[in-house]
């Protein structure tokens, strides 16, 4: 019987850290320019946490199933699967942005149970598991802001748009206090403690969402797609996350087609 | 006689410092949802570093004139004129994202002499001042990359572009290797460091820019406006920053009109 807090957790923290080590070794050196020529940006860095972390998946759980933005999917024979991404923010990485992190995700069946938000330079780590977010340990609180006019609003970049996309979202930002782009995962840290309200995104991956699920959730915020069903391995890559459940509804009706 | 090392670039750092502790103190703090109702982000926190600096300048150096973001302009007595943004990159510094900066320009006469782009979160300064920009003391140098489809491009936001300039940055954007937004004078240092190739705005003011110019060019880079025109207190707003004069010439080619 494995346990969330006394098991899973410091495993974790353990891929974390091991993920950052590899990440800062090979953040703003000249390694990084090689990389920027081959078609996807730091393709090799992301190979080879990727690996390192699917490595001590299969040493210390055995039975679990693994999801990678990198590598083939690992089956598992149990409940319990791992959703990674190495380097999310690869653009990012490659400009020397200090926002890109690693985000791990264990889902229990199809629920995600754990999420991690590592931001490796900035030393700056989210961890949302039953009932509580933290960020380097100290308990956060989403924003108590209800009101769409006073909230700021989040994504990576208008290019991950598509036409069908791009006036809803045009749409949900005309009613906020301002939209920001670039933060990538970065935004939902900052979401779930408190300094933004918003964060919509499109051309999501489930490694690119599902850690977020806990960590925006377990600090009292809510994340859905755009029309408001909970994220799966198989969601349209839509997300929203917001506050809380009153500017989740108000953004939600902005967004919906 | 001022000396510019001797004199001017231990004052700018003094300036920063202080700068940078007021900023410090209210990032990320409840402060600032208040400010977040104004009707612009941290304007309070602004003046306040704004008054300092000012206050600073006249004490030391009475006869330079002063221009800034915040407050009236103070007419100078001789060839010196601080220009300053105390927090470049607001909404990023409401919703807690740390690549906001102070910048600090000291022209003479009309020419940018010393630029100081500090971001206090990241304990990271650039300083460019006769022939060499330093990142916290270590010499800098921008990219070798000379063509468009292996440089990286930067802007703030796409909003920052109005309808005559977006064609033109989407058509500069169409030749990279890929176009990154989010990173306010961050991106002007990443320049210089050689993690981009290139940064394209518009919508800028002098305070946004002035500061910028002698980081870029003392690490090897080129800064004008869109149409190759050196930066001045009148220019139009828009600035093209380049690592170097072979990139700038084709950025040019794209972005004029």
């Amino acid at each position: 019987m494995i346990d969330l807090h006394d098991d899973i957790l410091p495993f974790a923290t353990e891929l974390a850290d091991a993920a950052g080590e590899v990440a800062l070794r090979a953040f703003r050196k000249p390694l990084n320019v090689e990389h920027k020529r081959d078609s996807s940006p730091v393709t090799a860095i992301d190979r080879e946490i990727e690996q390192l972390a699917r490595e001590r998946i299969a040493a210390r759980f055995p039975g679990h199933g693994v999801r990678g933005e990198e590598l083939p999917d690992t089956a598992g024979e149990g409940a319990y699967t791992w959703v990674l991404d190495p380097i999310d923010g690869t653009k990012g990485f490659v400009t020397g942005r200090p926002l890109f992190g690693t985000l791990i995700a264990l889902l229990e069946h199809s629920r995600p149970v754990l999420g991690v938000i590592d931001i490796p330079v900035l030393a700056e780590r989210w961890v949302g598991l039953s009932g509580t977010t933290t960020l380097n340990a100290a308990v956060c609180a989403t924003s108590a802001v209800t009101a769409l006019a006073e909230a700021t609003l989040y994504a990576s970049s208008p290019d991950m748009f598509s036409s069908a996309h791009s006036p809803r979202f045009d749409r949900l930002s005309a009613q906020t206090r301002f939209r920001c782009f670039g933060a990538d995962c970065y935004a939902y840290g900052l979401l779930a403690s408190g300094h933004t309200e918003l964060v919509a995104e499109a051309d999501m991956q489930p490694y690119d969402y599902m850690a977020l699920v806990p960590v925006v959730e377990n600090a009292g915020g809510v994340i859905t797609d755009w029309n408001g069903a909970a994220l799966t391995m198989a969601s349209d890559g839509t997300v929203l996350a917001a506050a809380n459940p009153t500017l989740h509804r108000l953004a939600l009706a902005c967004l919906r087609d």
